[in-house]
């Protein structure tokens, strides 16, 4: 399947193509969405693998990452940020909580709402797993350099920018 | 969470520098897998709400579309293109084949090996879905030129050389 393809895959009506081209024309390799599927699966399936020896679930991974980054956030907010159902997200604050990890406080200008924040044991936490995800991202782009990566990442917030369904 | 980052995010040893960033430093929207898991969790949700609609579920919309660009392919093939587990393939297949959607038959070199293709029902049922996923193509990388989608396309290619497990 590593054909060649030489035609245009984005022919849009605004440019004067009056048809779709047909999976077969485009080929599996230059369908973005099926590389980018294909991509993440073995991303999260080798974090998974290394986060099971350091004994962490990934949502556990992925709201510690969030939160790291972030002064303080809703559930709602976390949940879309760590890719994680809010169900899902719930239950791993309560553990991520009762670890010590987080802690919820309401919102004084809001009683309903309380905002989720890491703790000094939480960033410590996170500080264990970090190496690994930023090695795994230098192995990912190995052969890519600094100006090719800026450009995938400008493309990719085009594309969130497009399909988010959500203002944040 | 829309900080503009100057640093250099891949910081490879073989380039001379000494110590890894920190998630802080780097930011989550520098994190290209962060961006890539959020993208894609919206684009396979976006796509199943439209082949429910179809009646169909993502497996079967996945091997359909494999299968139409492939002469014949085994399940174990199969399931690392359609990004779907053995055994849900494998269900997924015996329902296809009920549909009349695929044939199996045994490689006339090698019994045990099956290989699976698609029948002339198969391509016309995933003609029906084909329009819905190029038009979200689209969509999605609205605003980027053909040019753009390439180089974007060839460095998903290298990623996807540097993290697959499997030599297909």
């Amino acid at each position: 399947m590593e054909e060649r393809f030489s035609g245009v895959v984005l022919r849009r009506k605004d440019d004067g193509y009056d048809a779709r081209p047909t999976m077969g024309e485009i080929g599996l390799n230059h369908f973005a969405p099926y590389l980018m599927n294909r991509l993440m699966a073995r991303w999260n399936a080798n974090m998974a693998e290394e986060l099971k020896e350091l004994d962490i679930s990934t949502a556990k991974m992925r709201a510690l990452a969030v939160l790291s980054v972030s002064s303080s956030v809703t559930i709602n907010e976390l949940s879309i940020f760590a890719v994680t159902e809010q169900s899902t997200m719930s239950r791993t604050l309560d553990s991520l909580e009762t670890q010590g990890y987080i802690r919820r406080q309401p919102r004084p200008e809001d009683m309903r709402i309380r905002d989720v924040s890491i703790t000094e044991e939480g960033r410590a936490a996170f500080e264990q797993v970090w190496p690994a995800m930023y090695d795994r991202l230098l192995q990912m782009f190995d052969g890519v350099e600094e100006a090719e990566y800026r450009m995938f990442i400008s493309t990719l917030h085009k594309i969130l920018h497009n399909i988010r369904k959500h203002e944040i």
